[in-house]
């Protein structure tokens, strides 16, 4: 397929005007336009680009009753000669099939992903604003749309991707809680996968750390709680000394594109990175002999989120303030590849 | 609330001439309306009962992006007078606020669910056939509608009833396999929960065992898989010798309501059920000495489902034959009084 395979309807008016840019809340305002593909029963119809709106859909869809549905997060940044780049994005559409097949639902052509992605980018070029902090939040998802309550996989799916303009922000300080009780993952689950059941699991225990003033959790292992995996929706590294440690992706973690950019990173820049999973004792003792240096979260919208500390079982750590912490050293690095403003060595951009 | 504060729309004409009754397939055909109750920002607004049909909704809704998501399964029968009646509806209503309080969803009231449910059941009457094996499967369920690509719980609800009539169905013989690396639900998990995201999760594991020519899966534990916990999407039984066991409901088990009615059934039959986890060991050493009689999934849909025989590390274990299995008397008991043929000694059965 090439882009002249995508059907394009264009809005008649644009509501960029009515945008404003300097005071965005992430996710909540669209781009003028969407793109849908439909599946029907073996086969990808043609995808068609049109402008954003509801849609109508079954009230037995299967989305609703059994939780087919998986996504994924990316972002487009606009250089100073106003070309819009991707980051990684070939990450993403493998990430996208492999959570498919997890979710027994069928994987989505490269064709009707990436082309049709850069198609609804050419049109939305607008949307993305240069200058370091903007960038345009990219959502591809897919539903199940076929109807019937019976729990059996769907012969009917709608792929999707919407567009969020983004500012980065300031989260204010980022204190965590670990996770003695609840848990996002089994084994042999579904954690590896971006499946939206995922993330309203874990909306219930996050309301509860908030209640008690920590912004997100790390989570646990959920047959022992001992094993540091994942900070809210976030992959997590922990700063011991002056080596990185973060957990090794498997079924309960997922393969993040941040997190292993930044691996790669780090290691490029010779700081020494250990793959490997960190027991909550080892944290523990880390901040109370002072080796424990820095935590911090890495995910597409927010790219690296520093903790100030944590707390486990009612007491609470405070992390050093550091000068120069390697944390903000890595996003630094990693946004100017982002924006263009360092020679991308490792080939992770994409040009729209 | 009563039923005056429901707003009702009736359809201009009804479908029910058009649809075979001896030949439904489960969870295919709705019935002519549907209730919908909206929640925004705080607030339940009023039920309406209006023609069943696809309805609008933002592509940025939070349903389809992070599975805020919860359903029942209950069923209306008909008895001999053409009177309808409701088999422990307070059971579904209450679960479905658990369901609601773990995924962070607002509680529907009683005046919602009950009142909504009765009044939907009184104008689809007609749907509810008489004689054994009839009924209406009825799904009550919630979505998160409101918009927004930011992991957080939604401001905007849906509660909707559908209802679906069914006939009871053989399945065919049923063998399964017993899981070794696949999980349902972790410790700490949503497992407890009707939550869409839990059934999604089953469907690629369960492609494989259909694959390999069982028809569904007995979960066990995701941290050691040596527990036996639930049998596809139904609570399981064991009898071994003359004594039944299930497993006890925890985080990762639902408490279903066919379970729990027919460990109360059974005890009054004098038979002797014990609520603790069956090891994997156990169940083959007693289907290797000859003590293990019967293996059988309970739920709303089948009521109940023996099983045939089980497959375990590539061995598979053939159950006796028996002249009158425990698990078809206690179905027999329990559809007796769903259908109003036995008297209801537990006051189960509710009139509509």
């Amino acid at each position: 397929m090439n882009e002249n395979d995508i059907t394009v309807n264009l809005a008649s008016t644009s509501k960029i005007d009515s945008v404003d840019f300097e005071n965005l809340i992430f996710g909540t305002v669209f781009t003028d336009h969407m793109l849908i593909c439909d599946y029907k029963q073996g086969v990808w119809e043609k995808p068609v680009i049109k402008p954003y709106e509801p849609f109508l859909i079954d009230p037995s869809a299967k989305v609703f009753h059994y939780g087919q549905a998986i996504f994924e997060g990316m972002k487009a940044y606009k250089d100073e000669h106003d070309d819009v780049w991707l980051f990684r994005p070939d990450q993403n559409f493998e990430r996208f099939n492999k959570s498919a097949v997890r979710l027994a639902m069928p994987e989505v052509p490269e064709s009707v992903f990436m082309d049709g992605l850069k198609k609804l980018l050419q049109i939305e070029k607008a949307w993305v604003k240069t200058g370091k902090g903007n960038s345009l939040y990219i959502r591809p998802f897919m539903i199940a749309t076929g109807p019937g309550v019976v729990a059996a996989p769907a012969n009917f799916y709608r792929f999707m991707i919407i567009l969020s303009p983004a500012k980065s922000y300031y989260s204010g300080e980022v204190k965590v809680i670990i996770a003695e009780h609840y848990s996002r993952a089994a084994n042999g689950g579904i954690g590896a996968a971006k499946a939206a059941g995922n993330y309203s699991a874990q909306f219930y225990p996050t309301k509860l750390a908030n209640e008690m003033g920590y912004q997100q959790i790390i989570w646990t292992d959920d047959a022992t709680h001992t094993k540091l995996e994942e900070a809210g929706t976030m992959n997590v590294f922990f700063r011991i000394n002056d080596t990185l440690y973060t957990a090794p992706t498997s079924e309960r973690i997922l393969d993040g594109v941040t997190r292993k950019s930044l691996i790669d990173m780090a290691k490029r820049e010779g700081i020494n990175v250990e793959v490997r999973s960190v027991l909550v004792d080892e944290l523990i003792q880390a901040a109370e002999d002072g080796s424990l240096k820095e935590i911090f979260g890495a995910g597409t919208a927010a790219v690296v989120n520093p903790i100030v500390g944590f707390s486990y079982k009612e007491k609470y750590y405070e992390l050093p303030k550091l000068e120069n912490p390697i944390a903000l050293q890595l996003k630094e690095k990693l946004n100017n590849i982002q924006y263009k403003l360092a020679e991308d060595t490792f080939g992770w951009t994409v040009k729209v």
